[in-house]
């Protein structure tokens, strides 16, 4: 984060997606907004609402020893003046297995707070085993409304 | 949908989930926006993206028979001046029987086109088995940013 936040939603998701891989809890938390009002939801996992529940959800996965490698694709974009969407697709492995895992569809969502876009939910589900392609660093579509 | 279209999220949320409840493909198509950048996600499924991909995955359903009675709870607001986020719990029943299904957490974003709100984005996905609890037509929370 600089020192004045994440000018673009696009700076936000890299910051997310970068403390995810890199099991950073302090890193992760300043990416999401500071409020009641957010929500992370894990591919079967319950909603997890408001800043204490968000840290308590993450803390848990990273203190589990999870390490991922992560790569974005499929970004589909539609962003107003203070609401910014991220549908991606998340393609998840581990570090030294050549093992793929189908990917995982996610929406995030970003919103303009005091200058900063701050991450306001994380929704993640999982997609069918039977669909997989390699993922490409595309950046297929932005719809921007103003 | 009045002569003017949708005049709130809430309307074409509305008029989403009648459609879902009577298997009408044609007010089910109303309520989504005319365009390529619409993604339905249903749970364990891959995306659909744009009009005839969203249009051929709710006839399949409707098609296949598909009759449920369904509870929003838990309704979780944002909204922009042109986009609305709202995450719920779907507690879908089938008619006639008094079995309970684990809820489905759904975000719904609505998009402001030509002074109608329409449906841009649902996506929807599955919920642990061992949380559930009575369906509450509760309405917890509303974040307004205009």
């Amino acid at each position: 984060m600089t020192p004045t936040g994440f000018a673009t939603p696009e700076e936000a998701e890299n910051a997310f997606y970068s403390a995810f891989e890199t099991s950073d809890i302090h890193a992760m938390m300043s990416v999401w907004a500071d409020g009641e009002f957010i929500e992370c939801i894990h591919p079967m996992s319950d909603r997890a609402r408001g800043r204490d529940a968000v840290h308590e959800i993450w803390r848990r996965i990273f203190d589990g020893g999870l390490r991922v490698q992560l790569k974005v694709s499929d970004i589909h974009r539609t962003q107003d003046a203070l609401l910014a969407v991220h549908i991606v697709y998340e393609h998840l492995s581990t570090p030294g297995e050549n093992r793929q895992y189908p990917p995982v569809v996610a929406t995030n969502i970003y919103q303009l707070i005091d200058n900063s876009w701050h991450m306001v939910l994380h929704h993640a589900s999982p997609t069918p085993d039977n669909r997989f392609e390699d993922p490409q660093d595309t950046d297929s579509e932005q719809q921007r409304l103003h």
